[in-house]
């Protein structure tokens, strides 16, 4: 880059930090001295340097394990299609008839975060948390539907959390929905888990061959119903590292549909105590089925929430999940040497109403709306995360896939082989007053650029328009916005409604566009996978 | 009623009245055991005897004031135009760079309401408030403009919870903005307020006289400036009761026009100070003249909110000035014997944006959608309200007549000679589990009964209907639904998307005609009173 160039951005950094400099220290924080243009490592997102708040979560992390002797645990609780609104602790609950104490406990004695963002939909969401790689790069790009098989395996040349975490001594769990493939090769104890117990599909997959009432047309039609279930099979499945595939047992009808977080949860509960007895750190993903439709309440939870929908019922139960999971954690004495982070693996879907979600953006789940990717984040930590903090320092959910593995250590494992877009928050999340290293979040539909998150800044190429009151996933129309991005201050405008473009953001343009091109060169050197699901 | 309806009805609560009660605590209360054809007096709206909660309120009461030797005091903070959205307890704060730790800390400390409603606009609202009666029945039915004349004196037979609570002893204090008529008669200190100090008009009509980037074609015109000041000058007056009319300042710039809520709550804490060293209980409406646009930052303010805008800062000053006044009720011994109760005088505006609210709702200010009407509400008196609590209870901005009333000991001595809209609701508040005592709500548009809010359920009779994005309050358009009513459940959608009609409705729109029923009956007894404020 020429000297003049540099200078021209030196010169735009100064003029914008002066007026900052007087704000609170709760603004979302691009520290003035971040230069875009310093790449760290060629396989590395750039993070924001902030050596303070990192020395603070290394000096903290150090005293805990002295005291326990051993590495911190990390349970990760992900919610599916949880919207922004559905909790208590994001403006929901009791206002949806579905109050979540639980979850609500957990955001008031840890961090809050207000700017945490998914992927729009389930698949990519997931793939991106536990590789640490936008969906793009590891071809994970949409649902992988029941049945279906990429060309390609994905996870031939993945690497993911579980998996160097259990090299590095951690016992790996994967509890619940996994909907990151089916067959050999693509199970979670074949990437990385040392167990699973779980479902490999979702929800809606499981329910069409099994409600008559809302889907008669499958159902009631024997021949269609056989084809569509030797395919794909509701069951619950099981397997350990190095071991087969197994049926735990089929999932035939509604009643045992209904009880698929139960189960999901009787497992967690299980190896949580199983690794406290064997004194060994873990590594948990519990992946809820809930709240994604069609919710059957377990026994017991029938007309259990405030509102009395099977939507809401399943919030219910999925707050007393995390609050039976968490007294397990407390009980092993373990509460205070795990990580916890609840979230959302996509934005609130409405389509199912009322067996969907609220939130309060524009969109929903399968846009890059706010909807689509804007979800709950909640840090919970005692004794290490100071409890009430609140931040909307960008967190992208990529970041999950680098923050464990700080905190376990090993962090500097990850192979320099491929393109990593987490960053290591440990800093974020650990310093009492941490702020987020991410600088800038890209977001994409499929393998297409549509947005990015920059400051409070929201920046759209490419938006979802929808003519329908509340069709979000489906009906939408991708569309190429004029020859400005619309740009949205989403601390004046949250819900995306008047676009400033080259209005009035004319200063902040010019520094996305440069993120957007070096963003643009990593695929050069790390070129995408193709597994099959393009169109 | 003739015996074969009533047992209808019994039959069809009984029917209602089994699955609800697998439910949780939570869930709206509409008793099973309240029959809603029986008055307990002609001129109070029938209230849901609760008389378990009522006792308990009674037994507080009367131990606070065995323990501090006097009645306690009532403290509101009144905000004007603040959505639902805009404070982090409901959900904003943060998310809109605006963090709101004051407001926050009350409905933490104390009870958070889910379902508190206003009247659509200002001076609607604070009519309600003060008389208890809905505003179709003082004839208040709209805003009143700056130097506009009502043709008769709404007030000459109004009887306010002040005057009620000055005859009974206490020192009553209005700080800050009035907005419910100029001119002799109409003043607060002449309708039962001991001491007022503030403006009697609202921030916009000073703006439009003194800034002149936002209003040169008032501003600039000397001929036209000189003809709207002389009718209404922008001033800060003053007066005690029996006392003139004051002038205390003139609001003569947008630097003066910036300070006024930092006068306002200079004159809050003297007064408290002054009745605290009196040892006389107060009764203090704390009426903010902001977030109403247009907000110029007090000094210091300018860019104190992680937003940096006007607005937002306005939101940080309004919670400042909240804490500042809890600050000198503890201080002076007085925050276990003061009720605080926070709320806003209508829903969120977005017309002014970008010096407007956020809120999730559908509509805004101005309609009767929960955009306009749906208002924060917290209630907080350490000791008296258990810390924590969070109810979607009914409570309408008229129960804030009754229930000062009640807790000071005087509610009896209400004039049967006019009808109350407000219900007594201090065992709802305080009570550990009380509920709500409110069967249903109405909603007007002057006076129009649009809708209704009964259980979760919103009725609408008439909707507002707009073709802007943000356009809440100007460019709406009145129409009648058609031959069914519009239903929305709030608890499955808050948003009002999907009205379920008579398709999914026809168990509950009986029971709410028979409630629309005794309510127009009401005004045959005791009729409305025409103002002038008629089209």
């Amino acid at each position: 880059m020429a000297v003049s160039r540099r200078h021209w951005l030196l010169g735009t950094t100064i003029c914008l930090a002066l007026p900052r400099l007087a704000r609170a220290q709760t603004a979302p924080a691009a520290a003035p001295s971040f230069d875009p243009t310093v790449v760290a490592a060629p396989h590395l997102e750039p993070a924001i340097p902030r050596p303070a708040q990192q020395a603070e979560a290394a000096r903290k992390l150090a005293a805990l394990r002295a005291r326990t002797g051993r590495a911190p645990n990390v349970l990760i609780f992900l919610v599916d299609d949880m919207g922004w609104g559905d909790c208590g602790a994001y403006g929901g609950g009791m206002l949806i008839g579905a109050p979540t104490p639980h979850i609500d406990a957990l955001a008031a004695g840890g961090l809050k975060l207000f700017s945490c963002y998914s992927q729009p939909t389930c698949t990519p969401s997931r793939a991106a948390i536990i590789t640490g790689r936008l969906p793009t790069r590891s071809g994970l790009t949409r649902p992988i539907l029941s049945g279906e098989r990429p060309t390609a395996n994905p996870w031939a040349d993945e690497k993911t959390t579980a998996a160097m975490l259990s090299e590095a001594g951690y016992q790996t769990g994967m509890s619940g929905k996994w909907h990151l493939g089916e067959g050999d090769g693509l199970n979670p104890h074949q990437v990385g888990y040392d167990e699973y117990y779980g479902i490999l599909t979702v929800t809606s997959e499981m329910s069409q061959q099994l409600d008559q009432r809302l889907y008669p047309d499958l159902v009631l039609r024997p021949d269609r119903l056989a084809a569509v279930r030797a395919a794909a099979p509701p069951e619950i499945t099981k397997g350990r590292k190095g071991g087969p595939l197994e049926v735990d047992r089929a999932v035939d009808s509604t009643a045992e549909l209904s009880m698929l977080d139960q189960r999901f949860a009787e497992f967690s509960e299980g190896f949580i105590r199983r690794q406290v007895q064997a004194q060994k750190p873990f590594y948990l993903m519990h992946s809820f089925a809930r709240l994604h439709n069609d919710n059957f309440p377990a026994p017991g939870y029938a007309g259990r929430s405030p509102a009395g929908f099977p939507h809401r019922d399943a919030i219910v139960e999925t707050d007393d999940i995390v609050g039976r999971l968490m007294a397990v954690l407390r009980e092993t004495g373990q509460e205070e040497n795990t990580l916890v982070f609840l979230t959302s693996d996509n934005g609130g879907n409405e389509d199912a109403w009322p067996d969907g979600s609220y939130q309060p953006f524009r969109g929903g789940k399968g846009t890059t709306w706010e909807g689509g990717v804007r979800v709950p984040g909640i840090a919970y930590w005692p004794g290490m995360i100071k409890a009430g903090r609140q931040s909307d320092g960008l967190f992208d959910q990529c970041d999950m896939f680098n923050t464990p593995l700080s905190i376990a250590g090993i962090v500097d494992r990850i192979s320099p082989d491929r393109y990593i877009d987490g960053v290591d928050q440990a800093g974020f999340l650990l310093a009492d007053d941490g702020q987020s290293c991410r600088d800038i979040i890209f977001m994409y539909s499929e393998n297409t650029l549509t947005a990015a998150r920059w400051m409070e800044f929201k920046v759209h190429w490419r938006v979802f328009l929808n003519q329908a009151v509340r069709r979000n996933l489906d009906e939408n129309t991708l569309v190429q916005v004029g020859i400005a991005p619309w740009v949205y201050n989403l601390h004046m405008d949250p819900k995306e409604q008047a676009s400033q473009g080259h209005l009035r953001f004319e200063w902040g343009i010019p520094q996305v566009m440069q993120r957007v091109g070096r963003h643009n060169a990593t695929f050069e050197r790390f070129p995408r996978k193709d597994i099959g699901l393009r169109q």
